[in-house]
Protein backbone atom coordinates (compact mmCIF):
# COMPACT_ATOMS: atom_id res chain seq x y z
CA UNK A 1 0.00 0.00 0.00
CA UNK A 2 3.10 2.29 0.10
CA UNK A 3 5.94 3.37 -2.53
CA UNK A 4 7.87 1.02 -0.92
CA UNK A 5 8.39 -1.06 -4.18
CA UNK A 6 9.92 0.60 -7.18
CA UNK A 7 9.55 -0.44 -10.39
CA UNK A 8 11.91 0.82 -13.37
CA UNK A 9 11.64 4.13 -15.16
CA UNK A 10 11.24 3.85 -18.31
CA UNK A 11 12.53 6.95 -20.96
CA UNK A 12 9.48 9.49 -22.45
CA UNK A 13 10.26 11.64 -25.79
CA UNK A 14 9.17 14.58 -23.59
CA UNK A 15 12.06 14.05 -21.04
CA UNK A 16 15.10 16.01 -19.77
CA UNK A 17 17.80 14.04 -18.32
CA UNK A 18 20.88 15.21 -16.41
CA UNK A 19 22.92 11.97 -15.46
CA UNK A 20 26.02 11.62 -13.11
CA UNK A 21 28.43 9.98 -11.83
CA UNK A 22 28.82 11.48 -7.64
CA UNK A 23 31.31 10.55 -5.12
CA UNK A 24 28.85 10.30 -2.30
CA UNK A 25 26.58 8.08 -1.01
CA UNK A 26 22.55 7.96 -1.62
CA UNK A 27 21.79 8.87 1.71
CA UNK A 28 23.94 11.47 1.36
CA UNK A 29 22.51 13.31 -1.85
CA UNK A 30 18.94 12.40 -0.33
CA UNK A 31 19.72 13.99 2.62
CA UNK A 32 20.83 17.32 0.54
CA UNK A 33 17.62 17.21 -1.51
CA UNK A 34 15.23 16.78 1.79
CA UNK A 35 16.69 18.61 4.35
CA UNK A 36 15.43 22.40 4.05
CA UNK A 37 19.01 23.96 5.50
CA UNK A 38 20.70 21.88 2.97
CA UNK A 39 18.63 22.69 -0.40
CA UNK A 40 19.16 26.19 0.89
CA UNK A 41 23.41 25.59 -0.20
CA UNK A 42 22.90 23.89 -3.99
CA UNK A 43 19.16 24.64 -5.35
CA UNK A 44 19.68 27.47 -7.17
CA UNK A 45 22.55 28.40 -9.41
CA UNK A 46 24.44 31.46 -7.81
CA UNK A 47 23.65 34.90 -7.45
CA UNK A 48 19.98 33.71 -6.90
CA UNK A 49 19.05 32.44 -3.23
CA UNK A 50 16.53 30.33 -1.79
CA UNK A 51 14.40 32.36 0.82
CA UNK A 52 12.43 29.69 2.42
CA UNK A 53 11.89 25.65 1.86
CA UNK A 54 8.67 23.87 3.76
CA UNK A 55 8.69 19.98 2.90
CA UNK A 56 6.39 17.50 3.86
CA UNK A 57 7.73 14.84 2.98
CA UNK A 58 5.12 11.78 1.63
CA UNK A 59 2.73 10.86 -1.27
CA UNK A 60 0.89 13.76 -1.50
CA UNK A 61 2.72 16.46 0.94
CA UNK A 62 3.49 20.03 -0.16
CA UNK A 63 6.88 20.62 -1.46
CA UNK A 64 6.99 24.73 -1.23
CA UNK A 65 10.29 26.20 -2.28
CA UNK A 66 10.72 29.85 -2.37
CA UNK A 67 13.49 31.03 -4.96
CA UNK A 68 14.84 34.96 -4.68
CA UNK A 69 16.47 36.60 -7.18
CA UNK A 70 19.40 39.41 -7.12
CA UNK A 71 16.87 42.22 -6.52
CA UNK A 72 15.39 40.69 -3.75
CA UNK A 73 11.83 39.26 -5.74
CA UNK A 74 10.61 36.23 -4.31
CA UNK A 75 9.43 33.11 -7.08
CA UNK A 76 7.34 30.38 -5.10
CA UNK A 77 7.54 26.91 -6.74
CA UNK A 78 5.33 25.28 -4.86
CA UNK A 79 4.55 21.85 -5.62
CA UNK A 80 3.55 18.11 -4.86
CA UNK A 81 5.45 14.79 -3.98
CA UNK A 82 4.06 11.81 -5.43
CA UNK A 83 6.14 9.42 -4.61
CA UNK A 84 9.23 9.20 -1.57
CA UNK A 85 11.90 6.29 -1.82
CA UNK A 86 14.07 6.96 1.28
CA UNK A 87 17.80 6.99 -0.29
CA UNK A 88 16.48 5.64 -3.73
CA UNK A 89 13.77 8.08 -5.53
CA UNK A 90 11.61 11.20 -5.20
CA UNK A 91 8.96 11.87 -7.63
CA UNK A 92 7.19 15.61 -7.12
CA UNK A 93 4.81 17.94 -10.06
CA UNK A 94 3.67 20.92 -10.19
CA UNK A 95 0.59 19.75 -11.55
CA UNK A 96 -0.74 20.48 -7.80
CA UNK A 97 -0.01 22.89 -5.70
CA UNK A 98 -0.81 21.63 -2.39
CA UNK A 99 -2.53 18.59 -1.43
CA UNK A 100 -4.23 17.90 -4.55
CA UNK A 101 -4.84 21.43 -5.70
CA UNK A 102 -5.12 21.53 -9.48
CA UNK A 103 -2.28 24.05 -10.60
CA UNK A 104 -3.12 26.49 -13.27
CA UNK A 105 -0.88 24.91 -16.19
CA UNK A 106 0.42 21.23 -15.25
CA UNK A 107 4.63 21.53 -16.79
CA UNK A 108 6.42 19.15 -15.50
CA UNK A 109 7.28 15.81 -13.08
CA UNK A 110 10.73 15.65 -11.55
CA UNK A 111 12.16 12.26 -11.15
CA UNK A 112 15.16 11.99 -9.20
CA UNK A 113 16.72 8.65 -8.56
CA UNK A 114 20.02 7.93 -6.64
CA UNK A 115 21.57 4.89 -7.52
CA UNK A 116 24.27 3.50 -5.04
CA UNK A 117 27.29 2.09 -7.56
CA UNK A 118 30.18 0.77 -4.64
CA UNK A 119 31.70 4.33 -3.24
CA UNK A 120 30.19 6.26 -5.86
CA UNK A 121 25.84 7.12 -6.68
CA UNK A 122 24.84 7.21 -9.74
CA UNK A 123 22.35 10.87 -9.80
CA UNK A 124 19.52 11.42 -12.11
CA UNK A 125 17.34 13.93 -12.67
CA UNK A 126 14.59 14.05 -14.70
CA UNK A 127 12.32 16.74 -15.86
CA UNK A 128 9.68 14.83 -17.81
CA UNK A 129 6.56 17.46 -19.47
CA UNK A 130 3.19 16.79 -20.57
CA UNK A 131 4.01 18.24 -24.30
CA UNK A 132 7.09 18.93 -26.55
CA UNK A 133 6.26 22.50 -26.41
CA UNK A 134 6.94 22.47 -22.38
CA UNK A 135 9.82 20.49 -22.87
CA UNK A 136 11.52 22.76 -25.78
CA UNK A 137 10.10 25.98 -23.27
CA UNK A 138 12.37 24.53 -20.33
CA UNK A 139 15.13 23.65 -23.08
CA UNK A 140 15.00 27.77 -24.48
CA UNK A 141 14.80 28.85 -20.36
CA UNK A 142 18.35 27.10 -19.72
CA UNK A 143 17.50 23.57 -18.69
CA UNK A 144 20.88 22.22 -19.36
CA UNK A 145 23.14 25.02 -17.70
CA UNK A 146 20.77 25.75 -14.77
CA UNK A 147 20.58 21.67 -13.81
CA UNK A 148 24.20 21.70 -14.70
CA UNK A 149 25.34 24.64 -12.35
CA UNK A 150 22.94 23.13 -9.54
CA UNK A 151 24.56 19.61 -9.89
CA UNK A 152 27.98 20.84 -9.39
CA UNK A 153 26.78 23.03 -6.01
CA UNK A 154 24.97 19.52 -4.93
CA UNK A 155 28.36 17.93 -5.67
CA UNK A 156 30.13 20.33 -3.84
CA UNK A 157 27.71 20.13 -0.61
CA UNK A 158 27.73 16.70 -0.80
CA UNK A 159 31.59 16.95 -0.36
CA UNK A 160 31.35 18.81 2.51
CA UNK A 161 29.02 17.16 4.71
CA UNK A 162 29.95 13.36 3.76
CA UNK B 1 7.49 8.33 4.19
CA UNK B 2 4.26 6.46 3.48
CA UNK B 3 1.07 7.74 2.64
CA UNK B 4 -0.59 7.03 6.24
CA UNK B 5 -0.81 10.52 7.17
CA UNK B 6 -4.26 11.53 5.93
CA UNK B 7 -4.83 15.32 5.54
CA UNK B 8 -8.16 17.48 5.05
CA UNK B 9 -9.45 17.84 1.56
CA UNK B 10 -9.72 21.10 0.35
CA UNK B 11 -12.66 21.94 -1.42
CA UNK B 12 -11.79 23.40 -5.20
CA UNK B 13 -14.00 25.23 -7.44
CA UNK B 14 -13.35 22.75 -10.24
CA UNK B 15 -14.87 20.06 -8.18
CA UNK B 16 -17.44 17.69 -9.11
CA UNK B 17 -19.00 15.62 -6.04
CA UNK B 18 -21.05 12.78 -5.08
CA UNK B 19 -22.07 12.99 -1.35
CA UNK B 20 -23.57 9.87 -0.34
CA UNK B 21 -24.30 8.05 3.12
CA UNK B 22 -24.36 4.37 2.61
CA UNK B 23 -25.16 1.10 5.06
CA UNK B 24 -21.74 -0.57 4.76
CA UNK B 25 -18.58 -0.50 6.35
CA UNK B 26 -15.73 1.77 4.94
CA UNK B 27 -13.95 -1.89 5.02
CA UNK B 28 -16.61 -2.97 2.65
CA UNK B 29 -16.50 -0.20 0.07
CA UNK B 30 -13.30 -0.19 0.18
CA UNK B 31 -12.87 -3.58 -1.31
CA UNK B 32 -15.67 -2.61 -3.99
CA UNK B 33 -12.89 0.08 -5.31
CA UNK B 34 -10.21 -1.88 -5.28
CA UNK B 35 -10.72 -5.76 -6.24
CA UNK B 36 -11.03 -6.33 -9.85
CA UNK B 37 -14.07 -8.75 -9.28
CA UNK B 38 -15.92 -6.62 -7.68
CA UNK B 39 -15.02 -3.23 -9.41
CA UNK B 40 -16.63 -5.34 -12.59
CA UNK B 41 -19.95 -5.39 -10.92
CA UNK B 42 -20.82 -1.96 -10.63
CA UNK B 43 -18.28 0.43 -12.23
CA UNK B 44 -20.23 1.90 -15.17
CA UNK B 45 -23.96 1.83 -15.52
CA UNK B 46 -25.58 -0.95 -17.43
CA UNK B 47 -25.49 -1.81 -20.55
CA UNK B 48 -22.21 -1.11 -20.58
CA UNK B 49 -19.58 -3.47 -18.46
CA UNK B 50 -16.23 -3.78 -17.53
CA UNK B 51 -13.98 -6.01 -20.02
CA UNK B 52 -11.01 -5.62 -17.76
CA UNK B 53 -9.29 -4.29 -14.76
CA UNK B 54 -5.85 -4.05 -13.93
CA UNK B 55 -4.54 -2.47 -10.54
CA UNK B 56 -1.41 -1.75 -8.70
CA UNK B 57 -2.59 -0.78 -5.75
CA UNK B 58 -0.24 2.01 -4.66
CA UNK B 59 1.23 5.71 -4.71
CA UNK B 60 2.43 5.47 -8.72
CA UNK B 61 0.88 2.07 -9.87
CA UNK B 62 -1.23 1.58 -12.10
CA UNK B 63 -5.31 1.62 -12.62
CA UNK B 64 -6.54 0.23 -16.46
CA UNK B 65 -10.28 -0.25 -16.49
CA UNK B 66 -11.18 -1.52 -19.84
CA UNK B 67 -14.86 -0.44 -20.27
CA UNK B 68 -17.08 -2.31 -23.04
CA UNK B 69 -19.91 -0.99 -25.00
CA UNK B 70 -23.18 -2.22 -25.68
CA UNK B 71 -21.51 -2.68 -29.51
CA UNK B 72 -18.51 -4.64 -27.74
CA UNK B 73 -16.26 -1.72 -28.23
CA UNK B 74 -13.41 -1.50 -25.63
CA UNK B 75 -12.41 2.16 -24.01
CA UNK B 76 -9.50 1.76 -21.77
CA UNK B 77 -9.53 3.89 -19.17
CA UNK B 78 -5.45 4.47 -17.65
CA UNK B 79 -4.78 6.32 -14.87
CA UNK B 80 -2.36 5.97 -11.48
CA UNK B 81 -2.71 6.27 -8.00
CA UNK B 82 -1.27 9.41 -6.08
CA UNK B 83 -2.62 7.86 -2.51
CA UNK B 84 -3.69 4.60 -1.12
CA UNK B 85 -5.24 4.83 2.18
CA UNK B 86 -6.55 1.41 3.47
CA UNK B 87 -10.37 1.48 3.83
CA UNK B 88 -10.32 5.60 4.20
CA UNK B 89 -9.13 7.14 0.94
CA UNK B 90 -7.93 6.59 -2.74
CA UNK B 91 -6.42 9.28 -4.73
CA UNK B 92 -6.12 8.84 -8.61
CA UNK B 93 -5.55 10.77 -12.17
CA UNK B 94 -5.42 10.25 -15.54
CA UNK B 95 -2.77 12.82 -15.81
CA UNK B 96 -0.11 10.07 -16.12
CA UNK B 97 -1.17 6.72 -18.36
CA UNK B 98 1.18 4.41 -16.28
CA UNK B 99 3.91 5.07 -13.62
CA UNK B 100 4.49 8.41 -14.34
CA UNK B 101 4.13 8.57 -17.68
CA UNK B 102 1.98 11.72 -19.12
CA UNK B 103 -0.80 11.63 -20.40
CA UNK B 104 -1.81 13.58 -23.73
CA UNK B 105 -4.14 15.89 -21.54
CA UNK B 106 -4.43 15.72 -17.68
CA UNK B 107 -7.94 15.92 -17.09
CA UNK B 108 -9.15 15.26 -13.82
CA UNK B 109 -8.22 14.07 -10.27
CA UNK B 110 -10.59 11.46 -8.21
CA UNK B 111 -10.57 12.02 -4.57
CA UNK B 112 -12.91 9.09 -3.08
CA UNK B 113 -12.79 8.72 0.80
CA UNK B 114 -14.75 6.46 3.17
CA UNK B 115 -15.45 8.16 6.63
CA UNK B 116 -16.98 5.56 9.10
CA UNK B 117 -20.23 7.02 10.68
CA UNK B 118 -21.66 4.33 12.87
CA UNK B 119 -22.85 1.52 11.12
CA UNK B 120 -22.63 3.55 7.83
CA UNK B 121 -20.01 5.03 5.78
CA UNK B 122 -20.02 9.00 4.62
CA UNK B 123 -19.00 8.32 0.57
CA UNK B 124 -17.61 10.73 -0.95
CA UNK B 125 -16.87 10.95 -4.43
CA UNK B 126 -15.00 13.68 -6.15
CA UNK B 127 -13.75 14.87 -9.39
CA UNK B 128 -11.46 17.49 -9.57
CA UNK B 129 -10.75 19.14 -12.75
CA UNK B 130 -7.54 21.28 -13.94
CA UNK B 131 -9.81 23.78 -15.72
CA UNK B 132 -13.58 25.30 -15.21
CA UNK B 133 -13.86 23.58 -18.84
CA UNK B 134 -13.02 20.09 -18.25
CA UNK B 135 -15.42 20.28 -15.25
CA UNK B 136 -18.53 21.79 -17.58
CA UNK B 137 -16.97 19.70 -20.08
CA UNK B 138 -17.67 16.26 -17.43
CA UNK B 139 -21.04 17.73 -16.89
CA UNK B 140 -21.80 17.71 -20.27
CA UNK B 141 -21.08 14.20 -20.31
CA UNK B 142 -23.75 13.33 -17.90
CA UNK B 143 -21.72 13.58 -14.43
CA UNK B 144 -24.29 13.61 -12.05
CA UNK B 145 -26.58 10.70 -13.64
CA UNK B 146 -23.45 8.49 -14.44
CA UNK B 147 -21.43 8.80 -10.97
CA UNK B 148 -25.29 8.32 -9.55
CA UNK B 149 -26.02 5.53 -11.36
CA UNK B 150 -22.64 3.94 -9.83
CA UNK B 151 -23.75 5.19 -6.48
CA UNK B 152 -26.84 3.07 -6.69
CA UNK B 153 -24.78 -0.31 -7.59
CA UNK B 154 -22.10 0.14 -5.26
CA UNK B 155 -24.47 0.64 -2.65
CA UNK B 156 -26.70 -2.40 -4.02
CA UNK B 157 -23.54 -5.04 -4.26
CA UNK B 158 -21.83 -3.96 -0.62
CA UNK B 159 -25.33 -4.67 0.73
CA UNK B 160 -24.57 -7.81 -0.94
CA UNK B 161 -21.22 -8.89 -0.32
CA UNK B 162 -21.28 -7.24 3.50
Amino acid sequence: MTSSSQSAIVEHANDLVLIRRIPASAQTLFRCWTEPELIKQWFVPSPWTIAHVQLDLRAGGQSLIVMQDPEGNQHPNPGVYLEVIPNRRLVFTDAYTAGWLPAAKPFMTAIISFEPEGEQTLYTARARHWSAEARQQHLDMGFEQGWGICADQLQTLAARIA
